[in-house]
């Protein structure tokens, strides 16, 4: 299978060598710098290009790895392409691609960080092409890829990203704030490892509304606001104390309500 | 050591086992219940009582491990007692307990559940002790049961409390809100199992700030509202992702002009 990426960034960096690593030709990479597009071919053994006018032709796949704002201009900025061509992002429809007659979407469902090697045989592949051929094309390759593919719609795709941002993006930024408020206090983050990954754990194993602990789960008033007190100095960690202890309480209230209704 | 435990919650059972397990004699467990009280004692192999005023008064150690709120009612229940007496609430001051010449606190950091093995060697232990005596014996018993022993004041033990809510009580409602939004889509919640190791592991190893990732943290304000658009629905997860997301922005804005002033 011969393949063409669009993009040089984390997400391409990852997908273009698990692609490699599985026997694909990756012929071309193309990105708006040329130092970008030379530093990843040379890792893909690749023809590096600027200029997408110039693609190769003769390729199976196209993968465009760009940010979600430039995918547009990039499939506008493309010659008529007889390949599949897919994209790679959690929150944009196929649709944008719909000027190629075989097009789809081939998304990663994982945070990639360049210098770090990810094991892409456990990361969750999602995939949807327009036609039974794109479908079948992009189908096989993310399971050359990946132990855990599944189709899915742009809807659920796009349901699955905001969860992700929840699960990750957001809990990383608690982390955040739990760190900043650490280090001003003169302790070390290290001190959290076994309650992140017991909490971690937890979730995983069980429903996470059934693992919810705290003053919040407890409706224990009094101690949330001891500690907004003391996060008068803090106001970005106050305000989201304020808003998730709420959050907490409104979600177990609800549910206890609805027992007590029973 | 003889040691007599009031309170039969998560934290006093895992002590408990704990204490037991490196050779301390349980001699008493109470309860406000005597079946509570009875389940724990021949787990412990103790005596179970419900009356504070016959608590057994030969003890080296007597631990509070009771809910925050009912602290200062249980220390005004006991009788005098010469040996050491101590709680183990993250955000209650030791002073709750100045009626007996020897207190403090041993406050383990760990989220308990008790149907789940901990292995307590991996636990950091906080204590602190109004003498040289109590200090000295509160440091000898968590050593014995933890490899992770500190002495902190009251107010580093609440900043450590908070900074827990944070990365744990928190970090679970975030999954709560993804999985129910997933379930609600029809997804599967293992889904984002890679993506929750991921971000756990990153955050561990690198400074949490620099493993951010996602819409907010790239200024993507078109993503984001898509994103808010799709959470119409959900009113729980359209507010807590409207405020972290603004949340995100503002610390990076912050952090991104003190460099444009550098």
């Amino acid at each position: 299978m011969k393949v063409v990426i669009i993009g040089s960034g984390n997400v391409a960096t990852h997908l273009g060598m698990a692609l490699k690593n599985t026997g694909c030709i990756i012929l071309e990479v193309f990105s708006r710098q040329m130092h970008n597009a030379e530093c990843l071919a040379a890792m893909l053994e690749a023809r590096a290009g600027t200029d997408l006018s110039k693609i190769n032709r003769e390729a199976d796949l196209y993968l465009l790895s760009v940010s979600d704002a430039s995918i547009s201009a990039v499939a506008a900025a493309l010659p008529p392409l007889k390949g599949v061509v897919a994209h790679t992002a959690g929150s944009i429809g196929m649709e944008e691609l719909e000027r190629f007659p075989l097009h789809g979407v081939l998304y990663p469902f994982q945070t990639f960080t360049k210098e770090k090697e990810v094991d892409f045989k456990t990361v969750p592949v999602l995939y949807e092409g327009n036609r039974s051929a794109s479908r079948k094309m992009l189908n096989e390759v993310a399971l050359s890829i990946s132990g855990k593919v599944q189709k899915a719609s742009g809807a659920r795709r796009k349901a699955l990203h905001v969860a992700a941002v929840f699960a990750c993006n957001f809990v990383n930024h608690l982390y955040t704030l739990a760190n900043d408020l650490m280090e001003k206090e003169g302790l070390d983050f290290s001190l959290l490892e076994p309650l992140i990954r017991e909490t971690t754990q937890k979730a995983l194993t069980m429903k996470p509304a059934d693992a919810q602990t705290g003053p919040a789960r407890r409706g224990d008033r009094l101690v949330s606001q001891a500690h907004l007190e003391t996060l008068e100095a803090y106001p970005a960690q106050h305000d989201v104390y304020a808003l998730l202890s709420e959050s907490i309480f409104r979600y177990f209230r609800t549910k206890d309500e609805l027992y007590d209704q029973l």
